[in-house]
């Protein structure tokens, strides 16, 4: 039996495990597919694929799991006949998957609190993935920054920035990059569109990328040259930095989300910045770009632990004018915040 | 009223129909968000999203809408109150989602198959859309071929492509680019790696973008050199070209999507490669790169029409030895198919 499976079957207490999503699946048997099934009922773990995988999958597959062909034209619930009380992730099947497995007469259980809680802490096989993510991440944003010209359109930049993440090992994007200039930066989900960069411009990138699986998250804000019109926007960028930094100083193993919400809420309170700090904190980061935890004026009573991955990113907003957020993917280790993409947050003027 | 959201309402029989998935809200409003909700009881079109989509959601929803902010805290079955009977996606809607309708008291019915049928059929403006998003695709395509080179990795030839789909309009890709090189050209959904390019070797890549949400795909298979040891491969290419020019000549509108995929697969079986033709030869394309309707063997028994858009992409894969598909994203005009992506498919020798 792979152990992954076996904790999160037995957290469930279920007869067996069924679990079809795309990336739970990957979680589970560490391979990476568009089509397949898990079952695993404590004994056994099985993990069904087709015929365009199979072999990759035999090779590639987390050890303690069998590995087969799913049989073709064999409907899910004849593969599960044996069983009564099967455990599957609720908010990730449909209506009509609940449905079939209730008119074949199982009882379902949900699994998906034993997935999140299980993928909040990561492995070190998983955060070797994820630092590989920050790393490509961070030397695509310095060899970006040289290429930054007068004229270039958001969508050129963040398409460059793509590239070279790619470039430097990443299969690809974990989510579409946000690039805004000038006042489009204070529009926190801008869509990057064909705006032209201009001297003075602020520009506020928002990006990350995903390596052997698992994604990065990184924003930065700089200016495309200083036209000494921006002193509002320098003391609110200093004001920004110190809640970011501040979280990373504060937030410890043991604390709640809510606790490391307030730590950045507090200080931007401080220079009266709160209100114009419009989304939470911070989220988990893993196979998917928002995972379990969040770090938010929400957030459940759940202590964090040595581990987890989540983003520190806190933003202002003045709406017309100028946005900023910045932000780095961070873990805890030895119950203290470490930053995995790292680079100086001194404001860059290009 | 919003027509096409009308026209929906009115297939489905239900007293409200209520749509929070990204891609089918986007269908009704045209307005693209990661949050919001849709509500149409057939006298009204309600579109509520959140203060980060609000202003834009105002100037750019489709008539017919009124456009609301969401109260926040408010659970959805609150604002279905006046309504017993709703109409939902049932393949969309999560378990937890049905459930929690049904204990509030709500009838279900499922709006899918409406949304199915209205999304298969593209207006003129969808069209235009798709139509761009073939242009950028074709374009990114000619500006690559000059700049392939031996030792570039996979992952570098589709990061580039990526790059120039980018430059030319498109505002990300509409899935991960596959390139396979040599051998890896036989595995249809080969992860794209760092094998390394070499003199003589087959390259496929499987390639599409977005522009204005919605997709193209495309499909090219060439050389890198010519080391004259491809016999087999360029009378394959010569065979799948046929059955891919084929389908364009002889399906038509009134012919099912069964009748579609015969036309490829009897004119492969005339060779003898059928066998190696181990996928469908199309599916649907708009806002999803996947949509319907499909031509498989499998497909349903529902006729073509005008305005539908799918790929036309017969393939043949000899494992460890070579693939070759050939893609193309068509509509029906006038009854006929016409082609979106063009360009000369005769065998490209770099």
């Amino acid at each position: 039996m792979n152990s992954r499976s076996e904790k999160i079957f037995s957290a469930v207490g279920a007869d067996v495990l069924v679990t079809t999503q795309d990336d739970l699946r990957f979680y589970l048997t560490g391979f990476e597919s568009s089509f397949g099934v898990v079952i695993n009922d404590g004994k056994n773990a099985k993990f069904y694929t087709d015929s365009r995988y199979l072999e990759a999958a035999k090779k590639n597959t987390a050890d303690g799991f069998e590995v087969l062909e799913y049989p073709r034209g064999t409907k899910l619930s004849q593969l599960l006949k044996d069983y009564k009380k099967i455990g599957v992730p609720m908010e990730r099947i449909s209506a009509t998957e609940y449905l079939s497995f209730r008119d074949s007469g199982f009882e379902l259980v949900d699994s998906m609190s034993a997935f999140r809680d299980s993928m909040a802490v990561k492995t070190e096989d998983e955060l070797s993935r994820i630092k590989a993510a920050c790393a490509a991440t961070g030397r695509a944003f310095e060899e970006l920054l040289p290429q930054i010209k007068e004229g270039m359109t958001e969508n050129e930049v963040a398409a460059l920035l793509e590239y070279l993440m790619r470039r430097n090992g990443a299969s690809g994007t974990s989510f579409s990059t946000i690039c805004g200039f000038g006042a489009n930066a204070s529009v926190p989900h801008h869509e990057t569109g064909d705006a032209k960069l201009k001297f003075g411009d602020i520009i506020l990138i928002d990006f990350g990328c995903k390596v052997g699986g698992y994604c990065s998250d990184c924003t930065r804000t700089f200016l495309f040259g200083d036209d000494k019109k921006h002193e509002d926007f320098k003391k609110a960028y200093a004001h920004v930095l110190e809640a970011h930094m501040l979280v990373k100083e504060k937030f410890m193993a043991g604390m709640t989300g809510k606790e490391g919400d307030a730590i950045a809420r507090d200080c931007l309170a401080k220079y009266g910045l709160d209100k114009y700090f419009t989304h939470s904190l911070g989220h988990g980061i893993g196979i998917n770009i928002h995972e379990y935890p969040n770090l938010s004026p929400n957030s459940d009573d759940k202590a964090f632990t040595d581990g987890m991955v989540f983003s520190d990113e806190p933003g202002v907003y003045f709406e017309g004018e100028f946005g900023i957020r910045i932000e780095d993917t961070v873990t805890l280790q030895g119950g203290r915040v470490v930053s995995l993409t790292d680079s100086n947050k001194d404001l860059i003027v290009l």
